[in-house]
């Protein structure tokens, strides 16, 4: 498809978003952290509506969110960045709200936020925070060693963050205990990259869901992903709401999970870490690496069928983060 | 002051900015990049009205001021992150000559753009652009080895980014041929950074403009600033639309400009090196050290008195980067 203007789909973190990276940006989407010997970096602008919700706010949000993406990568948080883009008008208790969530989180990742920015703008535009951040590479991982046979695993309970989100946002009032799983890894994931079990990818599942996380897994690569519906861990609150919706869980975004790509000798221990974590309790086995279907994601039904699990190319979640 | 809500003069740069930093951020606004042992970081948000403008775009501004930061705490830029929101309805035509300004300016400071995301909001609400980055220290430059005598230095004429902006943005049509100075100075300023000469301090005078930027200096500190109007490079242009608009070019930002403070011993030698760089030729003494009004920035007028350049409290120019 060609464009030319910017569509609401440019950012759901879909097809559109990866296209866009890719020609105009000419840049390589594939990995959420850039590797530069031994330091990881990465940057991330948060837009979310309502700057304030169940399970977080735009601060949290924008902190856990760049936390993940350095694990992702196989580094350990080092210190980060903050700059704030606040209309003018914007309430100094808000602000004040957004920074201690950040610092709170920052603090939980064990990193500093050693720099910031700040610029006012009309009033009516919006507030907008950018974090980036340094890491230190542990080890990287950065998907080449991904085999036939590879173990997926899910951290927990998906599709919270995006159901949570447009419930506050459209007033859908369709469940009151529904919060976003927003939350920074450090202390669940750094104790797995510094251990030594093998990881051959990690990702955090965020705009677009798992569906297009798995996806991302095998774009343009020479395997594809089977997936398996029984052992994906969703709480029923989140498949209610999916029903009421009609959109299905795995395109619902989440803010504090990950996923894990491991060889078949570690699956099982690094399962057993997991579940030593409150973040982890939930983690669960959920698929495979697989030759039989390049760049494709099956979707295995738990009544013997199999469908395709396509990557979201439009979506009707956007700025859920 | 105390505000319960944002405004316009929170974002100028001046003093209402660095108590926000401060109060809100318990930060220390001193340095323009963190140094973090052998490695500089920093990050900038950018909000222009108008996007294009004489002299450069909001891609130009954006890596010229990053790659600046760096350079002033005297680290060699490396690595820079691209983060953009976009509002629905951006001509992708604009994006590319955005993007396509920030790989030319990247090239000219010889980094690469590692790293990026991007946002979509609703339409009419704007387009910003985040640039964090990277940089090698050197040699810390901190402020700390600051000395009484040490000579002040502008690597060219002051004032032009912040006139040329509101010209075009008011549509003064004051003047034709003004032009932002914007520019990355990694060609100007590494060789200095690199060479065995001392340097106590350095700063991009953007908002609040060379009068800030001497506030800053010795914020704070035990000793004030003298600087002498005559010495102080101001091209005709700037002087006509200074005049025209009753607003000092002391308080008009730039963005393709340094301040460094140097030991007297080396002032002449760097002023020689500077001046043999096309964006240097302009170079001049502009000012000393004294401790005789700490905290205070005097400047001396031509007629032989002189007078507080004080620090911007409120300013007529925002959103100017």
């Amino acid at each position: 498809m060609t464009f030319d203007k910017i569509t609401m789909d440019h950012g759901s973190g879909g097809k559109l978003t990866l296209e866009l990276i890719e020609n105009i940006f000419k840049a390589n989407a594939g990995l959420d952290s850039a590797i530069l010997g031994d330091i990881a970096f990465t940057t991330d602008s948060h837009s979310i509506t309502p700057l304030f919700f169940r399970g977080g706010d735009i601060g949290k949000l924008s902190v856990s969110g760049t936390m993940n993406d350095l694990l992702c990568v196989g580094a350990k948080p080092m210190y980060l960045s903050s700059a704030f883009i606040m209309e003018e008008g914007f309430l100094i208790s808000d602000l004040k709200k957004i920074v201690q969530s950040m610092l709170s989180e920052a603090k939980s990742a064990n990193v500093e936020i050693v720099c910031g920015d700040t610029k006012v703008i009309e009033s009516n535009k919006g507030f907008y925070v950018n974090t980036s951040a340094i890491g230190k590479i542990i080890r990287p991982i950065d998907g080449s060693k991904i085999k036939e046979g590879d173990k997926i695993i899910a951290t927990g309970n998906i599709g919270e963050h995006g159901f949570a989100i447009l419930n506050e946002r459209e007033n859908l009032q369709l469940t009151s205990h529904l919060a976003s799983d927003c939350a920074e890894l450090t202390g669940l994931i750094l104790p797995i990259i510094e251990s030594d079990l093998e990881i051959h990818w990690m990702r955090d599942p965020t705009r677009g869901g798992l569906a297009m996380c798995l996806n991302e897994l095998c774009y343009k690569r020479d395997f594809g992903v089977e997936v398996f519906e029984e052992l994906v861990p969703i709480s029923q609150e989140v498949l209610s709401i999916s029903e009421m919706l009609g959109i299905e869980p795995y395109y619902s975004a989440n803010e504090g999970k990950m996923v894990i790509v491991v060889p078949p000798k570690d699956a099982s221990k690094i399962l057993d870490l997991l579940h030593k974590h409150p973040l982890g309790k939930n983690a669960s086995l959920i698929g495979e690496i697989t030759k039989d279907h390049p760049q494709k994601v099956l979707l295995n039904l738990s009544y013997g069928t199999k469908r395709l699990l396509s990557m979201p190319i439009v979506e009707k979640m956007p700025r859920i983060c």
